[in-house]
């Protein structure tokens, strides 16, 4: 099985991290290809930021040669996911959701812990529109930035902050990781914090396994059927790939 | 990796039937045990059959010796989730949540098909208090006993003329089989319909796969803490096993 | 009239105590039954408690001889009040709704003030499934167990220290006794706090008379439609009377 | 107990059917006592009329001089009951609120029926502010007007056919008659539907009691605080009174 | 065009007020008038004020024989605006919605700065029925009475207060201006504050013109259709006018 | 004042109509100029070519020189306006929002009528999180893409058609013209249809100037401030403008 993993900015760093939490917990037999958009910026913090990552992820993924069994989409937030089950027919995993899902499993109300309290409101309306929010008891920020993170002992010490009064003033039972830059740090801080803690990355692998095992596609039904042939300018742009096993 | 799957009444040839759907889709090294519990509804079709069932599941999984990775619970609706994640560290998946979930990462949204129109308001309460019940556009029933399931093509009849209903006028673009014995019939259906049918006993293997590969387990910080040691009367009953590959 | 008041756990004490509260509210001309369950907890504080009073509580009424004309449940939270509605045709009055009805008549927004933090949870849920939580402005527990409730001293300055807070924090205008063991506190705490204070026993003998005068039934059209005659193992358990005027 | 029945329209003949649909279940020791404005319209419905009949029943009750242990509101909608409170301190108890409450209790959804089309949105905006509108299914219109129902075997008809439809089609488990002037018609529905009937006047003679008997009152920590004093033009304007056993 | 802008209380000194400050913002050629209820409080501050402001409103507006393209309603809450829209044909605005439409256009969430704590609630039902309580952070008071904020430096100083406090800890992002007595008031505090400052009254004149140049009138289809002729007893009561330019 | 239009599409015949319904309703003194995106699709109608219309909208709008006083944004659902927000400081007003604002002031429910069904639930989900949606009755489709909305004769008679069923079947009381390409035809369908017909560019027109005459901005605070510096790849792109009158 062969998953692009898409990163939602044009660090590429941050890829080839993506894609190594992605490989950490892919299966035998799962390939994880990362791609970085070539347009963008590069940290997505913002309803400008997200908006235009998320043309440059559709150009990514459609300029793609490779194919894929299926697409995960590396940013907490909104970065192009409806627009991708539409160009798609494979599943598409947008991380948010990933996480989400796996969290309500385990625990009565979660708590997702991000980067700058800019992107909270963000987070909240794709939760609500994605029917995810009644569980969700904050969202929290960090006040680091999405490439602050790379500092990572900088940023379990800010997430560790933020997840223990979540846990013990919000009343979280379980910590979300809001933001693909955050991969990898989940199981020290689940460690540290006595609460399970669901980092997206990782659990978009796993659900995209999930629903490629089950022989699960996006449906055509309406929402995201293909899109109508019609004239298109300045698209698509291009993209290339980073791949990694 | 070992799954216990539990059904819901007391028809040890439903146990059976869950527990080959169950198999057909757990990977290699995935070894699911069957549990049938000793007291109970032939078939739970309602409240008080479902608040039987509770007591009876976890008095079967409490009582069973073999211990688990994983525990799924087969039956659509409410039948002791919150119980046995307060008497167990490893996850439970109960196939309602894992149908959903699942349902809501393929199409906007999602109608149920499930048995008797009694049991309706039971699966609409508990995707409300689950935080599911947003884009779900319809539950709709078949009209056919759980037990009346066994006959396959009319179950599959039944169910897809409901299934259509759901698509054309409620607009659902994913359906979602209500029922731990609807096992087995997505795939003909999805066929059919030409939309994609999920099935909770396979996609609880799935999801109770991905959550032991992530090395998650119930949150114990409040809700589902360890039950206060208390005097206890006339508990546990007792349980059988059927252990089947 | 009869009315028959089940308790939810074993604790025989706790139901002389119940029996005593409603026989202190109902009018001349009704006596009240006490009812305990011979399965399950000395104190329900959880969700395995709950289920397994639930089935408890079905047992104890189904194999009670005596007739009634209206059953009251003494728990605050999910104790299989659904399944006694199919299983009878006289009123069932739940202590958790007759408190919060009578509360959202006297004021804009009420607090529940309960047992143990785990409960909250719980009885969250249940407000929202009775489509009773929009005025509810929280939940507040003691940290006292159930048992710890009948050294009424203690229980007593805990309620009111939360009641408190409830009504000068959360802005509560009604304060709710969230637990069947606080019956016979609400005269002195509205006296001590100033606020209307309900308690769930008072309330629901009331409710019960005021169903009975009116000659209003369950509805059995559907959801608490009579369970259909199925194989049933294992049921019922047994049930012992302690009878109270 | 004295209870006070307000009516909110001007028609005595209306008082006269609600005060004996009221006496009819108020219990031996209980009277009640009728009042109708002096000012506003022979019958309410609709914002214009509703609005007008809060002052005037605000008025109604501020010049009656008898005293009385609670009042009833007998308008199905918004006729100034907030204003009670704060003017009173015994328990003021709206139909509205009374019949649904009591709904509530008897099946999982019920449906209001009501008189003209253009009263439905003013009921459902009341049920929404009272918190009361997740469990309602639906709210009918049988087209006439409130003066009509005197025509009592017409009334009878065109409830009858609306509330059939709610059974069928909007999946209600209780009817809820809702107009004042609907008072008696409750008995031979029920008969008739084969469901619940809960009229309001009726509920709230009893609710009105269970409050009385429980020594509660109108919380008067926030909003229903007696209004600070203020100079005040055209107030208030007379009432008469038409008492009745 | 001519705009009538009716207070709700009959202190005419603050009609003045109000008239002048939307005079301030109306454009050259728009006449507005003010009306001053004969009926009622000297200030509303609650329900059974509302109530009597709402039928003194519809009175003062009844009796004017003007004529008017359009009419404001100057109170922040509820005082008979849907009885106005049935009485009229040209636009009702109420400075309540003015304002509300008016800020969530500005900022993510607004919080509401009004007088009183007691009128808070009236508040939140007041949006929660138009719809638009969903982005509203807080309700905050300033702890002022109406009358008191004509003393314009103690009231910039408590609202510039609580606003802080809505910005701080409530996230607004736009503060609303919560009672027809501040009109006057929003752009010194917006200097102040750096946040948007929406005032009603001139949101309201705006919103008025914004409706007449449009042809937009209100809907007679259902809701607001004309009353139904009926004998109305003591109305209408009089009425007298304060032209201003 | 100078209004700057943005198509969402790049059809420029289309920006041209949209301008020509802006002027119509400008008042003397404002000038409106239009804005076609270089980039994009010819019509906009699912996620693809929004989330494209999105990064397109901004790239024009950046690459304008001619400054303007505020910005309006002519397509209906969600094509970049919070990242223009963060990008500008003077008001940007979505049609969707605009019209949906006004229609609320006029009627209890409104409903949408827009072009193909595909498009619906991006509408709604805009609706959620603007917190407009309570009082949407309805969106609805005529099955005609953008571009054949030109054909006008026939756009009109399908749009009537579809607003009929929503006054008649789903109760609206308003009609929101849900597609840029209607503007210019709510005169004519409120005539022929007898009920309120709100435009959203017309509307947002006069929105505009509400918020330009009152000196309102943005707010700066936590959502919509200024992007942060950061590195950008392939921005911005370039746009040309078409200037009317």
């Amino acid at each position: 099985m062969k998953i692009l993993a898409v990163n939602v900015n044009t660090t590429s760093s941050m890829t080839d991290s993506i894609c190594q939490a992605a490989a950490a917990v892919a299966r035998s037999g799962t390939n994880v290809v990362g791609l970085t958009p070539v347009v963008g910026a590069d940290s997505v913090e913002g309803g400008f930021e997200s908006y235009l990552a998320a043309a440059a992820v559709m150009d990514a993924v459609v300029t793609y040669q490779g194919g894929a069994d299926a697409v995960i989409l590396a940013g907490f937030g909104d970065h192009g996911k409806e627009g991708l089950m539409e160009l798609l027919e494979v599943p598409v995993v947008d991380i948010t959701e990933a996480a989400v899902h796996t969290a309500m499993l385990l625990g009565r109300r979660f708590s997702v812990v991000t980067t700058l309290d800019r992107t909270v409101p963000h987070i909240e309306d794709r939760l609500l529109c994605f029917g995810l929010l009644s569980h969700c008891t904050s969202v929290r920020a960090t006040g680091l930035g999405v490439l602050e993170l790379e500092d990572t002992t900088r940023a379990r010490e800010a997430i560790a902050h933020q997840a223990r009064l979540a846990v013990e003033q919000d009343l979280a039972e379980v910590v979300v990781l809001g933001c693909g830059g955050m991969a990898g740090l989940d199981a020290v801080l689940a460690e540290e914090l006595g609460v399970p803690v669901v980092e997206g990355v990782a659990a978009a692998v796993k659900t995209a396994e999930l629903l490629v095992d089950l022989g699960l596609r996006t449906s055509k039904v309406r929402t995201y059927a293909e899109p109508r042939p019609k004239r298109l300018s300045g698209w698509p742009l291009s993209a290339e790939v980073v791949e990694v096993t």
